[in-house]
């Protein structure tokens, strides 16, 4: 869920929770290579537009290698998340199918993988009452996101959406019962209101059963990649380079890049972060190290940077992309996917919500 | 929704709103014996155990009377507001049944009315989503019945579920596009919080048309039955008189009612409280004042009351409770009510929740 929410600057607790979160993503990631079967992931994004190589580099690429490994990959299309912007909401429907296309695109794969909409799958919402009894507002107001948010503006700016958002994954994740949810660092403190309510409700209505896993988080470290105006990468500042965005558009993006006027190319993120940023990108595209690359083009300046740049990232997405045009040119296709996703993301909902009520005594 | 929440000491804000929705409620009856069939009612109650007759007289009556005017009833059995209380939670099951059969017995007829259970219709609980984007935490901060357990105890005593409660208030009544919902004075605020979110999804999604109704306050002068121990009847306090009680133990019951020692009887509510509900109680029953069931007994004293009150009482429930004890032998049949209620209610809130997604653009 690493988009889903504006990422909260870390405060020492996070810190202290990453090192150990760090330790066991290890153990995780060799417990999927041994027995892939017996993990589900839940991971998703908000439907804002189209995603950008930021996104690929960040998480996209991480779920099909985990889908891949064998691992059972949920996506949900959190499109209840992006209500309050109205820009973005006026537009659902065209969002959410480019989110469904980008998906398609990387290679999740419709028969293994199931992406949904939020918004289409009412058990999966039902939770959110359960598990509302089961947290305080005390422990909402923690919410690093929410904290930011009443001090930088104020209170009534906090919507009952946003202030209940932690509770709001927790259902997501818990819908289908994931074990393994991959984050970032910040999302830290949000995964761990979802364990308290899974231990919460098997405490209080499992009758020495767990209905609900305690899903573990799997930190990814992603890439710090930063937009063409070396600002954080982001869709919404106009830097980003999207994964439908053409080769041409592509090189132009890339050669309108902001760089330094060093004639020498070397990887140095903190004394040189547009650089070493355009450096990482190649290498990401290239399979190899950002050193390697900039070994490559010396003291060719960043002229020459930019064209390895733009060569790399247009053979890498080609593929990419040729899927994806081949898949907008059939947009029904497309939504038959999600329908699909949605009724099988509604079935599992289903089963688990008339176990939730089972437990609860409220099977009637 | 009378029983749904503990009732909050009214502000001067509400002394304010209830002199206009006193007069709103006036007109509104004079336009339900015109037209009833322009009406649909949202009630309900949370499933704590068996009603006793303050419940009767202050609400439950009221609802036959309107269901027998011809208004729509849709009848809520809140079962996820009872989630804290541990005791009432594990014994939900027979609860909800009792509930039932309480309203099958006073003449809820479930040709004309729906009970339905909250945790059977997630469509309806969906809509919780969209509602919290559309109130801030500050006005939620504002519910009186949040501030006062905020006030008596601590914020950690508050739960999500507690807080976001006017909101689902709004979900259960906006599911079925309720336009009344008959409140006591207390419940003014809340319903105002249901008001807000009608109208702020119509202007936010509405597209010009209304989806959703700003559903009135129909306030109903709820007559002031005291417990046989003089205080608030009340189930917990175990002085009250159940509508299922038999007609020994309502008459034990009110035998060992609190009265006063003055012989003479007369109607002094502020005075003489505890021998004023018993007038009350007799006038309601015998369809007099309770000025008139006093002068019948004179200087006959707190004895002579009591077997009034015994008599008027058992009187007065004996069809009740011998529809109640039918309807008790069949199970299965009550189960059945409940079940094509919640059939309803889901065919109500699908309905509901698609043209919601389709204002919303998420209709895919």
């Amino acid at each position: 869920m690493t988009t889903t929410l504006a990422p909260a600057a870390p405060s020492a607790d996070d810190v202290l929770g990453t090192s150990a979160a760090r330790t066991r993503s290890a153990v995780l990631e060799r417990q999927i290579l041994e027995d892939p079967g017996r993990f589900r992931i839940l991971t998703g994004d908000r439907p804002t537009g189209r995603l950008h190589l930021g996104h690929y580099f960040g998480t996209l690429h991480n779920r099909v290698r985990l889908q891949d490994l064998g691992v059972e990959l949920f996506v949900i299309v959190a499109d209840y998340q992006v209500l309050t912007d109205r820009d973005v909401a006026d537009r659902l429907t065209e969002h959410v199918e480019e989110l469904v296309l980008d998906h398609l695109a990387i290679g999740v794969d419709p028969e293994r993988s199931t992406v949904f909409t939020h918004s289409a799958v009412p058990a999966l919402n039902q939770l959110l009452l359960p598990f509302l009894s089961l947290v305080s507002v005390a422990e909402l107001n923690r919410n690093p996101t929410v904290k930011d948010e009443i001090a930088h503006s104020r209170q009534s700016a906090v919507s009952g959406l946003m202030f209940t958002y932690p509770v709001h994954q927790a259902a997501d994740i818990l819908f289908c019962k994931a074990n393994l949810v991959p984050v970032g660092q910040d999302q830290l403190p949000h995964l761990e209101v979802t364990r308290t309510v899974a231990r919460r409700f098997n405490d209080r209505y499992g009758s020495g059963t767990a209905v609900f896993p305690e899903p573990d988080a799997l930190l990814s470290e992603a890439p710090l990649l930063l937009g063409t105006d070396g600002t954080k990468m982001s869709k919404s500042r106009g830097n980003s380079i999207a994964l439908a965005a053409g080769a041409d558009e592509t090189a132009r993006l890339i050669k309108g890049a902001k760089t330094d006027s060093e004639r020498h190319i070397a990887y140095d993120p903190a004394g040189r972060p547009e650089v070493s940023s355009l450096l990482l990108l190649a290498a990401l595209c290239q399979g190899r190290t950002p050193e390697e690359v900039a070994d490559d083009i010396g003291s060719a300046g960043a002229a020459a940077l930019k064209r390895t740049v733009t060569e790399s990232v247009n053979e890498y997405l080609a593929p990419i992309r040729s899927r994806r045009a081949e898949y907008a040119r059939d947009r029904a296709y497309v939504l038959r996917i999600l329908r699909e996703g949605n009724e099988r993301a509604r079935a599992v909902a289903d089963a688990t919500l008339a176990e939730v009520r089972a437990a609860m005594n409220s099977r009637y």
